[in-house]
């Protein structure tokens, strides 16, 4: 007989709107069975850390009939929300996982968790050089977003000019480091001084500023580039982009990966410079990780040895427990969090 | 001793700001020598058919210290101005060309002009069943940007759904009418009746609607795409944009190809609607012709042979004499023209 235990998990109480707060969620306790039902192919999971991004306040939305969706992932108000995690396998109908392993990929918010075994990423090697929480963000999805973003969807080339915002995030952190290891000028945006200090001192970006302390982002991007913008890696949108795109130069590249300031206002701001984009021929493109899957392992080994060589920095914000998950992942919107922001759930 | 005869000119008073009206340009006389001087390598035309595009308008702004400039075209207050035209080479410095010679490239708005030969985009091989005045349009860079923009820039698939703005105007009309050679479904908007039903009359697209009839931008997109937009020929910016981008497909396109409806605004609309081009993974690239002039050949041999099989349609709008210039340029800007507007100088 399989042995029944507690599984705590975090529920979307209801759809979002405006930001999101603590209250929106809600921990419960359930239990669950430490076995794949007989017959099934999925994978039976022990969460062990969780990542807490940006794109996951879009799927606490109200989804929109009619409206197609890049992402297979979806929250239903009562449920658990999901998104990427470091997991255990405890069991497995699969012949590719087997007890033991461990996985990064996407789960749920729980402590454990029965998926199909597609929703797996890739089974990790692990080495006690590398903490297992930097698959959430380094060596795991942010880490492809911010290397497809610059090199295949930005086309960065040696020596160019690179903007990012939020840089001193999961993704900003590593755009700005990757870009330098390019030998490109990289100029970052944060939302404090210690962050700002954290790009220049600890990810050796060239400059960095405090948005919040720029009356005149235009100004400010000036004072920065005289000479204008060749890659701008967004992550926020709204007044940032309209300053950047009076700042890019011609062929510039935008790779879109987020717009975290605009997910929360019910009445997005509206941006006025676009037609900088014709005049300029500059190429916005929004993505994400799942079209850059297959890069996976030469993304791996590219990360890794620069790592080892301490040739990249990597700063994580780790809260502790299921019961502060709300608080971590509600605390990004209002830039609370420190370097990527994770939740352990158990240690192993 | 060389012949020396009148040059009427079209001349910029002042840089503009604002809707351009006929009076910031005045048409002046001078005169011309009929000859290349001695040494220079320049090519004295005779200008035929004048080109009137949206393009026009922006190098009528006072010019910005620092900014860099995509075209090597910029207009000075009190010279002539300058644009795409049809004329005969009537003396050459240049091995390349010679008297009687039909060519297109860019030329300024006078009776006769000395231009580097660098700035002749092609020799006409003129046959008397297509009309010289197409080299301004169908035949010239209207068509190749609409070419390039929806094969190269646009990725333009067998079978799509393709929305285009201004649809009747020089790049719309041939837009519309590429795409259902290519077997897609196409909609396109225009600001008349009139101008709707030669959308569906004569250029064979599959709806067309007047938006300044529809108090709903969005719904009237919804209505026609009920399954959303794959390519989105973006020709006006603004409101348009804005409704396009909550009806694009996921990894839809936007060749940007102008913005007319934003370049006479001395405060451009905010588009509030730009993150879903993180969630679409929509790709929304500025372009214009002279990254393609390459593609000529093959695109003359493509839409002459469509053209004299009477496949493609087209339809221009031509003013007569330089005196008309001004007001047909700035009629642009409240869409008088129907169809491709061009300005007659001289029979030949």
């Amino acid at each position: 007989m399989a042995e029944v235990v507690r599984n705590k998990r975090v529920v979307l109480r209801n759809y979002v709107t405006g930001f999101p707060k603590e209250s929106d969620m809600e921990v419960v306790e359930g239990t669950v069975t430490l076995k794949v039902p007989q017959g099934s192919k999925e994978v039976l999971l022990k969460n062990l850390y969780l990542s807490c991004d940006p794109f996951m306040r879009n799927l606490m939305n109200k989804p929109q009939e009619g409206t197609e969706s890049s992402t297979t992932l979806n929250y239903s108000a009562g449920s658990a929300i999901g998104g990427f995690g470091v997991s255990k396998v405890i069991d497995s109908g699969s012949l590719d996982y087997k007890y033991g392993d461990l996985v990064w990929g996407i789960t749920k918010w729980e402590e454990y968790s029965l998926v199909p075994s597609a929703q797996i990423i890739s089974k990790i090697e692990h080495s006690h050089d590398v903490p297992l929480s930097y698959y959430t963000g380094i060596l795991g999805m942010p880490g492809v977003t911010a290397y497809a973003g610059l090199f295949e969807v930005g086309s960065l080339q040696k020596g160019e000019r690179v903007f990012v915002s939020a840089a001193s995030g999961a993704v900003g952190q590593l755009v700005g480091q990757f870009a330098k290891l390019t030998d490109c000028y990289v100029v970052g945006s944060a939302g404090s001084k210690d962050k700002v200090d954290l790009l220049k001192n600890k990810f050796g970006f060239d400059e960095g500023f405090n948005y919040k302390e720029e009356p005149d982002l235009n100004a400010a991007l000036k004072r920065y580039f005289p000479e204008g913008i060749d890659v701008y890696f967004e992550n926020v949108g709204g007044k940032t982009l309209d300053a950047v795109l009076l700042n890019m130069r011609v062929n510039g590249r935008i790779p879109a990966c987020g717009m975290i300031s605009q997910y929360n206002l019910t009445q997005p701001e509206g941006v006025t410079n676009l037609a900088n984009i014709v005049f300029k021929k500059i190429r916005m493109q929004g993505f994400n990780f799942f079209d850059y899957v297959h890069l996976y392992p030469k993304f791996l080994e590219f990360v890794l040895s620069h790592l080892r060589e301490g040739k990249i920095r990597y700063v994580e914000d780790i809260a502790e427990g299921l019961e502060n998950g709300p608080a971590a992942l509600v605390g990004l919107f209002s830039g609370r969090n420190f370097g990527k922001q994770v939740l352990l759930v158990a240690r192993e």
